[in-house]
């Protein structure tokens, strides 16, 4: 990219704006340009929570969620169902359950999942520390939370195996038509797991 | 949106992120994760190139463009044209027009255009200035490089308008084929203008 005429600070601002998810070289340039016309109702705010952000922001030892105390909120809240431990892939993955408001109980992050591709093998995810939490004698069930990809059933497979000497009822995801879904929409093995797991009405 | 289960410093994060252009709630939530994973590579470097800009970035006052020092480098780089003021909508313009490193004037930076509908008039844009700055002695050319839109041409027409009276020569950017263009995929008034501005090979 040729500079931008407005210095070496901007052009900086930029190429660093261009290396998150969804911006590209383009956006990112009309990205930094909003926030300089944007001073005191973005730039500022921005800065400053990236300042707090970084200050603050720690990795829970306990399941790996992020937040500003460790344990997490999540970790430390007494009202979640300590009996339920719900497994997921990455930190998104837990937002996402958090949002559907349909589970209170804790969570562990694996923090990837196993590809032969990537090199990703068992040790470089924290599948030791899921057993280890798992054999506590409040725990009575581990819901594998892992997404519906090759990558993520191999890891699922893993885990259960891993935790089949343990006291705990494993459990995954149902598959099926995503409420909302169009049935011509969507794949054939979607349709073939929902007609598997159809239920009386 | 739901709490992102991370604490309001990370939601706080997340929903300034989402006013970025090209930015939605999904992919602001992406970003902040991604920030938070990259705090070493990214997440310090980009709160740190924040804060410089906050505290060092001003409007240049002679040409509207921004810099850490007004004027800004273009203005007061003494091996540019300063017979030449090139006319642009916005400093993004300013900017696409550096890339093409096709023109080393001096730059005129609008502000916007004339719009009826969003209530933008003559005197909400920089063109006093623009006329003052093209009665000086030492400016022969103004070049109107404003965008081929119906209010980019209105605000090129005021523009010409009022520096009728000054001695200098006013161009605007010329119409056609978009180099690597197909015709195919072109508007009829593109096409119709580089037919009429058509030249002997």
């Amino acid at each position: 990219m040729r500079g931008a005429s407005a210095g070496p600070e901007i052009e900086r601002l930029i190429q660093l704006l261009a290396r998150l998810p969804g911006l590209g070289p383009r956006s990112a340039r009309r990205a930094a340009l909003h926030l300089v016309k944007k001073r005191e109702s973005l730039l500022d705010p921005l800065a400053e929570a990236l300042c707090v952000a970084r200050d603050r922001i720690v990795t829970c030892t306990t399941c790996g969620n992020i937040d500003t105390c460790d344990p997490c909120t999540l970790c430390s809240d007494p009202r979640r169902d300590a009996a339920t431990l719900v497994v997921v892939e990455d930190i998104s993955d837990l937002w996402a359950l958090e949002r559907s408001g349909a589970i209170a109980g804790r969570y562990h992050v694996l923090g990837g999942v196993l590809s032969a591709l990537d090199g990703v093998r068992p040790e470089d995810l924290s599948i030791d520390a899921l057993v280890a939490r798992a054999s506590a004698p409040e725990v009575s069930e581990v819901i594998l939370a892992v997404n519906a990809t090759i990558e993520g059933q191999t890891t699922a497979h893993v885990i259960a195996q891993r935790l089949s000497g343990a006291d705990v009822k494993v459990t995954r995801l149902a598959h099926g038509v995503p409420v909302g879904g169009e049935l011509d929409y969507l794949d054939e093995g979607t349709l073939a797991a929902a007609l598997r797991a159809r239920s009386a009405v």
